[in-house]
């Protein structure tokens, strides 16, 4: 058997809440285009518009600022104004000062594993915004290594583990993503442990889950990784 | 005496052209707002804009979207239509598209050099972006290792150099800026090249250059660079 000798995390949603800010700030934005259009349609097109921007603009909070607002703009046909569109910075940049909340049990869970383990972590997203949240999250020294990728899949992954000089098959990757987290390392040998957040942003739905694969372990909260990764490495 | 093993490139205005693009888009932004403001009170307004939101927004072409919509709304006091800034997002997305052209000299003398010596390449900036720019370059062949990052100081430098091996004193950093790809290769104990863009952003101007530093050179094309490097290593 393979010893597992390192462990990555995800860190949005996995470590700390995000989504929630996102949804919170869906909120807002559906209220300040209501005398528009109904919250369904505000949606569909922000969704839309921000799907079309995705390979410009990557991921990240300054991404869903900038399509908010032409969103707002085509649809209110530019009747939206100005003064309205600053509401949307604000919230944006209400969202990047936002205070890091650990999810529950991350604490300990971390700080206990990397004793043991070499942990890494890998989030995709907006270079400064994902730093600014890994210091302010005070687990920074927990983690050997930390990449901020532009983009999760089995090419990223595998670029990284060469360069760190890991095994797939010696990695366990824990994420809230399937797509994101879990499906690439189970393509590339490893074992992926999908923890579910409450809420997932529609680009990071998939229709299956790999339950068939024998390394893919799905928990209801971090609490249960250390058993579960125990239960790995013992024969 | 120490052989230089790397030498390390900065990348927008050192091997492509940038810092047009940014000028161009002052151009025509002052050009939007020429109704409500003259042109100088607008660059001092956006530049203090940008100040503002640098730690928050991190460098790069959508952090300059965003801080240009905010001040035209500023300057403007909310009385600019929202179509207009539908412009300014059009901008922004042309310099995002835009092609890499890269500088007089750049491909052979980065082809060359990469025969003989380790090159990497480290750019400060927004993720996505930098790699869209690298991969479109051409030259990511050439580079051992690339890295983008959110600030370039003697820490990041520092952090780097240890993560890849390397010993600072067998660098070359070669970049555009004095304030962010020399200085701190000179605190290091590497060697230093400065190869002057005809455009500095007014944040990475500084009042000295550091001529009296025995490893600070400065040259007017990345020609001169091989001449200088075989200088370096010879004793």
């Amino acid at each position: 058997m393979n010893r597992i000798t390192t462990i990555a995390f995800d860190a949005d949603d996995t470590l700390w809440h995000n989504e929630n800010l996102f949804e919170e700030h869906h909120q807002k934005y559906c209220q300040l285009l209501s005398e528009y259009h109904e919250a369904k349609t505000v949606e569909k097109t922000l969704f839309s518009t921000e799907m079309k921007n995705l390979e410009l603009y990557g991921y990240g909070v300054k991404s869903f600022m900038l399509s908010s607002i032409e969103t707002a703009i085509e649809l209110t046909q530019g009747a939206i104004p100005s003064e309205e569109l600053k509401r949307i910075i604000e919230f944006g940049q209400q969202m990047l000062k936002h205070p890091v909340e650990l999810l529950d049990g991350v604490e300990k869970t971390i700080t206990q594993l990397s004793e043991d383990y070499r942990l890494i972590l890998i989030t995709k997203g907006d270079l400064r915004d994902q730093e600014r949240k890994i210091a302010k999250s005070g687990l920074s020294h927990c983690f050997e290594h930390t990449e901020v990728v532009s983009e999760k899949n089995v090419e990223t992954y595998s670029r990284l583990f060469h360069r760190l000089a890991i095994e797939a098959k010696q990695v366990v990757m824990v994420g809230n993503s399937l797509k994101s987290d879990v499906l690439p390392i189970l393509d590339l040998g490893g074992v992926g442990v999908h923890i579910p957040y409450h809420l997932t942003w529609e680009h990071e739905r998939i229709d299956t889950t790999p339950t068939h694969h024998d390394s893919f372990h799905e928990l209801s909260s971090i609490r249960e990784l250390p058993e579960l990764i125990k239960g790995l490495v013992t024969p």
